[in-house]
């Protein structure tokens, strides 16, 4: 590890995917399920999510140790119709059933211009942009969401009965995919951690003190528990029928039944081809709404409104250049598990 | 009308409809054509969501005569892969394209379990949440999109360069279907006029002053042209995303060619049939979340969360059984037309 810092330093990506390999493999994975999910943490720290990379993987291996994921289990479809799929993912590593769910999407999507993929009792997703960047390196547009435990209060309402439903949406672009992926929740209890220790307030209100003001200061909304719902009535909405749609169409649980370890979580994959529609014809429509939007007079001199994805793929190819960023103190704890 | 105040009445349900067809088969449109849209308008008043019923319908009028919405346009296939197609809206009026359109989407979802419609150069749909009740209405799931002319700043920019672009999700319910229809700007510029004219502030800060400081006076964002995205960084990823969705799949427009008249607008219609998945077995998780948001500890006593397309329902209960609220000058403008 090359020092950075006393906090942080850099590790090869290599080295990253062979010390999760390592330590999943002791846990019970087999050879090539090892290598998937390592790759999918590594390339969650390669591409600047650290709270769903690295800085995840000891929780991860945790929660296989305490029996909430099998290392084994593989998903099973129970029904099918048309380009509609609905399987069980037997409690199995979460981002490997995602994997799947989101090829087994694009795979109804090449045979029917549209595939959906509704997945039950499954785990944690990790990074959820993990599985549009899936779809957009293959030419495809993804949108995904996942349910999670209670975390949310309803807009009007003290107490956490929404989740904060992660939303994926990829549109693939030669100059770098348009991946979005975002919590219904303006932050996460993570972003409110690393902002109170860090003596910092949010940049914007992020929940209500105790005394029911809005606020940005980080510890309150912590007592509080009540986190703010983007757009506040809007992202309340959306969390709500994002959770519907994942149970209705996976048949598994909802918000309201997901207990504080998030296993059994309900999630839906819908993968489009648009080869077929326009043999390809518009590929430069996308370029050209990235340059309009990346060219908007900015707020602060210098600086310049990006698009989603942006960021993750400067990330990455400075973390292929140079290293993947690590916390220090993370990384030396996954290198004696 | 029954005088209800000085500004306000209430007009029955089916006198609107008759007038908007009076009106509408003087524009030249045929009789079943304008019921079909006056029928639209009236919904959107008897639901509350006056800005694109009564209140708006001169303005439909109005773009009729100017040309930008042809009323003998009909949406027209260009191309089709199994359960997705591309159609040309051919610049008739937005409503009846939509409706339509959202049938052709359930139709696709009948035969392939989900169906995908992408529609171009048509106008605006006026209501976006009527296509998500009409599917709901038939049991079936629906998301869909509209673009619009740019009207939002991008996160970190001062000019607008994104589209409030509304959503529209909608699961079916047999105790009062979910129907979320939101824009991703925090308040339209309509209601930004709406609080202005009454004296109000915003409920919450709504964008951006000539300063830069967020704010909750309208007149001061409608001065820096600067709302604020749902979310912040979050909304304004999400707007562009429908966007380019919405342009890559129908070949049409994005919402930087889109002129301040909004025509040629390009929209999705996804339609999902949760039948055949379960059976119709999982009805009962629907109202289940319905229940547990709504049961929420409120913020203020006595009120309670609630959820999307609930206050639809209950303003639909009540103008059907007292009669449609309407704004008076309007209406009597609407009788004069």
């Amino acid at each position: 590890m090359t020092a950075n810092s006393a906090d942080t330093g850099r590790v090869p990506y290599d080295d990253l995917v062979s010390e999760f390999v390592r330590v999943l493999r002791a846990t019970g994975f087999d050879e090539e399920r090892a290598r998937r999910a390592a790759r999918l943490f590594a390339d969650a720290s390669r591409d600047g999510v650290h709270s769903h990379g690295l800085n995840r993987f000891p929780l991860f291996v945790a929660t296989i140790q305490q029996g909430f994921v099998r290392v084994d289990g593989v998903p099973e479809r129970m029904t099918a119709f048309g380009a509609v799929e609905r399987w069980n993912g037997n409690a199995g590593p979460g981002l490997l059933n995602a994997e799947f769910a989101m090829g087994r999407a694009m795979s109804l999507a090449r045979e029917h211009g549209i595939g959906c993929v509704a997945l039950q009792n499954t785990n944690h997703w990790q990074r959820g942009g993990s599985y549009g960047w899936q779809a957009a390196e293959a030419g495809m547009i993804a949108l995904c969401w996942s349910n999670t435990k209670p975390n949310l209060p309803p807009w009007g309402a003290r107490e956490p009965r929404l989740g904060n439903n992660p939303l994926v949406v990829a549109v693939p672009r030669e100059d770098g995919h348009v991946v979005l992926d975002m919590a219904m929740s303006q932050f996460s209890y993570g972003q409110l951690d690393t902002h109170r220790r860090a003596g910092k307030l949010l940049p914007v209100d992020g929940g209500y003190d105790r005394a029911g003001d809005l606020t940005r200061d980080p510890s309150a909304i912590e007592a509080s528990e009540r986190p703010l719902p983007i757009g506040y009535w809007k992202g309340s909405g959306l969390s709500l029928v994002l959770d519907l749609l994942a149970a209705v169409l996976s048949g598994g649980k909802a918000v309201h039944q997901i207990t504080p370890e998030e296993s059994g979580l309900s999630q839906v994959f819908i993968a489009i081809d648009p080869q077929p529609l326009s043999g390809g014809t518009e590929a430069g429509i996308a370029d050209e709404v990235v340059a309009f939007v990346r060219s908007a007079a900015p707020v602060h001199d210098g600086d310049a409104a990006h698009y989603p994805g942006e960021r993750s793929l400067e990330t990455r190819r400075d973390s292929m250049a140079h290293g993947v960023v690590v916390d220090a103190k993370v990384w030396e704890r996954v290198r004696t598990m």
